[in-house]
């Protein structure tokens, strides 16, 4: 199974034409799921290989603007173009999200309302979205700004279905979004100005292969019961010798494990470091240089160096910078220049991985990282 | 006095790589005012010649997402950016726009609040904004998604100043928005699927030039009387001879008018063609082309030939279009490429216009248009 992830917007603050507001897409096969909305990334979007058609879930990491203020626009523009398709209107988004999200949109959604709903009239029993599980926010403010955020209550919009509240699991200090076939998505906390999240996609083990060789010396044919030792299931032959999985199959892939930090100048508790442990990718904010550690820390944010000691913590393989400051422009491409000084943030944080292995990447709008296939460990 | 309008987006429905969502800046030496503002209009403004620190004030014509969604990036990088320079937090914003838009406002800067906040702690007796006039919706439609429109009451944004509400002026069928020394801003409803809003602004006629000749002869020296008999008052010469400024005045130089249509297929009354009558530029849409006359009835929108219908009863000078579905390409530049038929979209006008004498212009990003002085009438 492919898995990729695509950067829509690497800078920090507001969009600029260096560089899009935050977003990046996690793709496998086929299926796209949205870290971040910032505003502009649906023409972002337009300007990549991806489709917004193929966006399934939606994971806000934070309530800033430039987190969120795309968010409202993809969902008409991803409404608008649904209406060719009617088949498409069965697909509902998921939207995860902090606390204030959902009224958030509500009042964006409900005030533009005849665009969305346009093309749906008298098709609200096929609901096309669907803002399921919503984080609770754990970190408390006092002050009038924050009282907005508790009203999630009201009526619900056109074609919003239920959600559903999910508390922080105190035994594994972290949130579990949910769990399919493929993958299992947690949620852990991060200091930030405002409750802000970090997501952990953990792709599931796959059985090794049969070892085929022996499973013929064994007299088993391929068919069903090749499928029963894959899935795990010990088979009993007529011969009455039970086979066991173990036997017969060559190591288990491990799955992928990609973690997307919100912005932070750090984690809040353990259960974040355990949960990323070995992560293939790490993607974090590095807003600012390190000789600039402190402003970065008064507003929440971090530097290359903080961000490679949370990758060299969870002894990541990969790990990924992006939210740049907007001061820092893009390298140019197949130049030896160094793009002020972004290279610089690439630097700092290998220094501070040195003898780790760990490999740091700049992220760029419109980068693409392949995350491979594991080798059996 | 210089005049002139920028188009930062001239693209329906949404953002696209190729046509930005709409927006317009209306510059006056140096002072900005913004017209509608689509997603991505502060990364326009960022690739224009503008700076989104000159705009004072916002119109907003209607609460569709493509004229709309823009607005929050907006106000908090200017927001951010103003804290640099503490003199300008003097400045207010003064945001226009039909009832429901401050509900919008303060709920997206509201949950948003500390980034827009953070540069101002304890600042707040120096607003930096305030919505102050805000039109009353007069079209009215049921159901639930317009409920949330007419939550206007609740308390201020921290940095909100008391707004007020503005009323359809039945003698002139249009609102008065304000007057200054150079300008009177009117509004006009129009007819779209949602309450949607011209504007007018109309500059005030000049005073011609004083007869420095005739002064002379009639033995006044320049001083502060040549600014009285400027200004429209009489002077009593000490001879007791009265010069009243007509004899010593060169003709009255007219204002010049600029009419800012929003979405629409038709003006509502006939206030808006009396008020639109003779301008200098009249900014229409012209969604899809005449061919597709039904379905921009049907979604509410004008083709070229409407919108040239609309500027031949205003005897308007020059009609320029703009809103464009994106299926219209721009027209490459320095080539005569016509850019997926958008050059048929100007054709349908002037055909429309024929002997009237009015010019047809294709609004295109970036695409600045100069508002010459008028002459003497
Ligand atoms: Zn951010
Ligand atoms: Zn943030
Ligand atoms: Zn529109
Ligand atoms: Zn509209």
């Amino acid at each position: 199974m492919t898995m990729d992830i695509t950067f829509l917007g690497t800078g920090s603050a507001y969009p600029s034409p260096h560089r899009g507001a935050s977003a990046l897409v996690l793709r496998t096969d086929g299926e796209c799921w949205l870290f971040d909305c910032g505003e502009g990334t649906q023409t972002q979007l337009m300007r990549s290989q991806l489709r917004a058609g193929r966006i399934t879930k939606v994971f806000i990491s934070h309530l800033h603007g430039d987190h969120l203020f795309g968010l409202p626009g993809l969902l008409c523009t991803v409404s608008l173009n649904t209406n060719a398709d009617p088949q498409q209107n069965l697909n509902c988004v998921d939207i995860y999200g902090p606390r204030g999200l959902r009224h958030f949109l509500r009042v964006t959604l409900g005030l533009t309302g005849s665009q969305l709903l346009f093309p749906y009239a008298g098709r609200s029993q096929q609901p096309f979205m669907s803002w399921s599980p919503l984080l609770t926010s754990v970190q408390k403010r006092d002050g009038s700004v924050w009282r907005l955020m508790t009203a999630e209550s009201g009526p619900l919009h056109q074609q919003e279905q239920p959600g559903r509240t999910i508390s922080l699991d105190a035994s594994t200090d972290c949130y579990h979004l949910f769990e399919d076939k493929k993958f299992a998505v947690k949620a852990f906390r991060l200091f930030h100005r405002i409750p802000s999240f970090g997501f952990c996609v953990q792709e599931h083990e796959r059985p090794g292969r049969l070892k085929t060789e022996l499973l013929k010396e064994l007299g088993l044919k391929p068919g069903p019961l090749y499928g029963r030792l894959k899935a795990g299931e010990p088979v009993t032959l007529e011969s009455g010798r039970v086979v066991r999985p173990g036997e017969v199959l060559e190591e288990a892939v491990p799955g992928r494990k990609v973690c997307v930090f919100g912005d932070c100048s750090a984690a809040l508790g353990e259960g974040a470091l355990r949960l990323c442990r070995g992560a293939d990718v790490l993607v974090h904010e590095a807003t600012l240089g390190d000789e600039h550690r402190e402003k970065a820390l008064e507003h929440g944010h971090s530097t290359p160096g903080m961000a490679a000691a949370v990758a060299r913590a969870c002894r990541a393989h990969r790990l990924v910078l992006h939210h740049f400051s907007q001061r820092y422009k893009p390298r140019p491409p197949q130049t030896d220049g160094d793009g002020d000084g972004v290279d610089e943030l690439r630097r700092q944080a290998e220094r501070a991985l040195q003898n780790t292995g760990a490999e740091v990447t700049l992220a760029e709008d419109l980068m693409t990282l392949s995350i491979p296939l594991k080798r059996p460990s």
